[in-house]
């Protein structure tokens, strides 16, 4: 179910898999979309009426929206009506993963994956699979139930989506929050660790390594955590031989805020380079980082963690995105804050998806 | 004379050349210190101690303070208060240019420049020339009263430090503002058009041209306003061949706020790459860009100049500190906002210093 | 028609009067109704339930969401949303008047106005009409067009709701902005003016006097302004013998931001004093204030205007609700910000309604 | 010893009384000045070269400074370094008590206490005593250890101005805090215990009561915490028919944020009503508030808490400040938030000193 405030909207129905009635081989569809306002669909509904993309065939919607990002960011849910008003009988299924904060040169955007028929297959090619657990009480958010649930989620949409351990690139989760900050950060843990979990990067552990054994990390895990959901969504991204079209995913995990290397890396290994044509090929990028703890990046003190004026989370999402739009140049990126066990402390992760040179 | 709110310490005693009793060839030393918070001049007072710095040969200091980098911003006018106290009789001096807003991987610094003696003289080496004009009335600020008197000023630091045209690479002024933002803008435009005329990038203009006549524009000026000061201080930085020492300046226009080009390639002018070793030879770096006015960055909407709870400085300061640290590898970046007819539109301008590879 | 950013929604056929084909005597309902979050519109679909309010006789709906009020504020839009989601067929037709920013003690609300039949009359009760002007063209925005045409759909609800302009205690102008501070200043002083007109406050003026000369003012006028509605909304009230039930309203000008008087005064006006038996008879209070533009109250500086973190006008939003809740003891206030020609300069006004003692 | 960062400036000397060594009766002299910014202490200086005020007998300055209030706020210590750099050698004796965050109406300004000779002895008036603790071990804040560190310091201060516990009026302590929020609140918890032992109000606890036995409370503690001290600070405020001179005070616990009785309480107690005559007798208040931790006020949701871009203490301040200004007419209050175990829960208390009438 889904809740704004302490509004619900139940859609416990939907546990399990997302989309996969298609006959292999498919393809993944990816479609990025600029907003005026978070109330603005306008673009998708051009897309439909256009033919680009079938409503029935939506998976998933990943997006940046302009509020604040923490508690009080309403953008996200505003959004999700609108796009559940825009999609009528098809807006239920949809994993929806929104992350509030156009910080500096971010630029408001959602990105739309779905699902479509594809004769040809061949090189592997990049796989998508969704999937959502039962609502969870509010006493398991933040517990090993949760990490549990998570996990049995992500292998579940690994064995949709024909994807083994290896192959998967980026996972992204969506979980319930509480109403504190607190609650927020141990539900992305719980994500985090059921993320690591179903690719065997993360074996044993107990809460009490939550938020203190930083070691135990996923680098391919990106937890986001909101009020307005009460079940875990999870979506799986890969590349895959099962599947067709020209698409190709590939991630890197950044060992800090300053980490270049890594957002060269990834258009790397895509094959593409810092030109013009090459960087028309990317669909999306996804970015996950995190105030380093410390107090300091690369022996340098900072002061995302002391402003009153200015949280945090606004403060790293300004700079990754300012790092990562050099590269990429292009302001549409899902940067999100929260990078709990969710590649290197202090650092992060970036994912990049492209067509293939 | 220095003001902070309406109070003011009268400093016109000071007007013209600042630091040039010294027979050529002299060098430049420049040293970053860090801070842990506004008022912490400790490590200055250690260098001193220690002999690294002359106490009586510092004609400028340039940093980055904590506080929110606008009008109610009290922490440059602590450090000067600091500073002063810590340099006793020598603190009148020098020229001192604070920028608030340490957003993002930013981190709080000072870096301070002082003229010592060389013997040895061959390359063109880092030559550092300062000024002050007489202090302006109210009624003056952002007028060509104000741009000639910064040109005059301009012209005479350039004299000072036998710098030609061709050999400044970067100027930087702090000129009073009034109280409130449109004046203060106002005041960095004057400034800018004082630093064009003195290098022969601005030539025929009127008043009617400032903010309107984007084309006028100097890429080597960088220009702040604050209340704290009624005169205009001018530090200009160049290559000269008649100043010795290891150091070099390079600076570039930035195109937009996603130029990673630009950061690039002011490395490559001074024969840096981006390994460890090389990276450890800069010494300071000084960068000038503001929110893109048509509210888009390469086609792409931010959301910049709309925040009601952020305000744009802060946005572009973190973004462009997340850019340029990525290269760089060190949070410890002159990064100021309020770039108008400095650099391109939308855009500014990187100056970096380093010892010579 | 509405618009969230640039997204429009055309609403031009609701030109004209709202909700009069009531045969008098009617009366006013007026109930207000908590939110747990913009979007939740529970309590008032529940009154619908209990038979409270009969939605197809809903004439306004007037807030507070919790947003920041600023041009960034979505929350505004997203109630409107739910709450036509909500009534169905019956949500085009109510004026809605949305302020963001719930600082301090004010709380999440909204208070909605209906015409309900009535066989009683006697002595002057509450009055309600609501009227509703063209688009406006951009260009039209702050000028004395918009001045017209506010004037005469106030002269239109008036006549619909029986009220002579001495009856008159209370006008609400929902009115367009631009996209920057300064244009939705200047809607609100064009609302303003045209509600001084429709009142004989102010008669002859020029557009030079706006924001000039302040003495020209409405101590009845509360205009708001939005980039989400393209015409104005009016709703006037006041207390008629056309009219019956228990309902009555009061209104006060403020002198400034301190003018605890003329709280207390409103609530006298209605015959109340300030225990919880007369208080709780209390439907709602709306209140306009502003920061002093001379930058001090009553001789003492204030920092509201110089504060670069927190917008002015979150400022007095909290300063007046502290004030008046304390009055009132409770903190379902509508307060909104920017009173320019609202009341005096510095000040504004205060109305109140009551179930008569 | 003051520190501001991790910038330590040794005071150890002055452990113990202060500024007692006046033969009785005395008086106090309670001087409110105006600030234009953090470093303006002009009026101070007008008032010593006028002969108003001893420098050499101030014993506390209690204040307003214009920054956020909270763990990155400068002014605090701009202004004592400000003060000092006036006070000379006077400096280092008094208490200084300042709280950041001038929000809404409230105005920038510090109180100076002094021990004046008085040859007259009649009524009870105002008596000030002031002591300081040793400096505290980081691993001693929040503790019992604190809490019996400022209950010694508080009887010490009473003993010194012969003022037995019900004489007591107002104790304001300063704390050292930690570096982040929830230190700095276990150090308010820790002054305020000792207050209430000092006082009579507390007797049996022990640290687990420490923010959640909230029925031990002082309603006439004040306690503020703050980085820039190692030690506890205390002023103890009262009357004593040891004392001389026109002044008194008065203060009262208040229930929550919208108290007026409370307000209006205090000035009744002073014998004093709301003409402008009887107000221009008050010379000082200080008011201790919090937001409600519960959510809410007198059943109504605030959005305190959960507000992302204006922190919790910016809110309280600022509608505090309105509540009480409208009462007592002049934004120079000192309103400080964080009152844990200060006064009822999601109270507060407020003080008030005035001229005999």
């Amino acid at each position: 179910m889904h809740r704004d405030g302490a509004v619900l909207r139940c859609k416990s129905t939907r546990v399990g898999s997302i989309g996969f009635a298609y006959p292999f081989p498919v393809k993944t569809n990816v479609l990025r979309f600029s907003m005026r306002a978070p109330s603005d669909v306008s673009e998708l509904a051009a897309a439909i009426r256009a033919g680009s993309v079938d409503p029935a065939r939506i998976v998933a919607v990943l997006g940046k929206t302009e509020g604040n990002g923490l508690v009080n960011d309403f953008t996200r849910g505003y959004l999700i009506q609108s796009l559940k008003l825009l999609l009528g009988k098809h807006g239920e299924k949809p994993v929806y993963v929104f992350s509030g904060g156009t910080e500096g040169v971010l630029s408001p955007h959602y990105t739309v994956f779905s699902v479509e028929d594809s004769s040809e297959k061949g090189q592997k090619a990049l796989a998508v699979g969704c999937s959502v657990t039962r609502d969870l009480r509010p006493e398991e958010i933040g517990t090993t139930t949760q990490v549990k649930l998570v996990s049995d989620a992500v292998a579940k949409a690994m064995a949709d989506a024909k994807l083994s351990r290896e192959e998967v690139s980026f996972v992204q989760v969506k979980a319930p929050g509480g109403t504190s900050n607190q609650s927020m950060a141990y539900s992305r843990v719980a994500g985090a660790f059921g993320v690591g979990m179903a690719l065997g990067e993360i074996q044993d552990f107990s809460e009490k390594d939550f938020l203190k054994n930083l070691k135990l990390q996923s680098p391919r895990a990106s937890v986001s955590s909101g009020i307005e959901i009460a079940m875990c969504e999870v979506m799986v991204l890969g590349n895959s031989a099962a599947w067709g079209g020209p698409l190709r995913i590939a991630s890197r995990p950044m060992a800090d805020a300053m980490d270049l290397d890594a957002v060269l890396g990834v258009l790397a290994d895509l094959g593409l380079g810092r030109n013009a044509r090459d960087l028309a090929r990317v669909r999306a990028v996804m970015v996950k980082g995190e105030p380093d703890a410390s107090g300091s990046v690369r022996g340098h003190r900072h002061t995302m963690l002391t402003d009153g004026d200015m949280n945090a989370q606004r403060h790293i999402r300004g700079a990754l995105g300012g790092l990562v739009a050099g590269v990429f140049g292009d302001g549409r990126l899902f940067v999100s804050g929260g990078a709990e066990h969710q590649g290197p402390a202090g650092g992060g992760l970036i994912a990049a998806i492209a067509e293939a040179a």
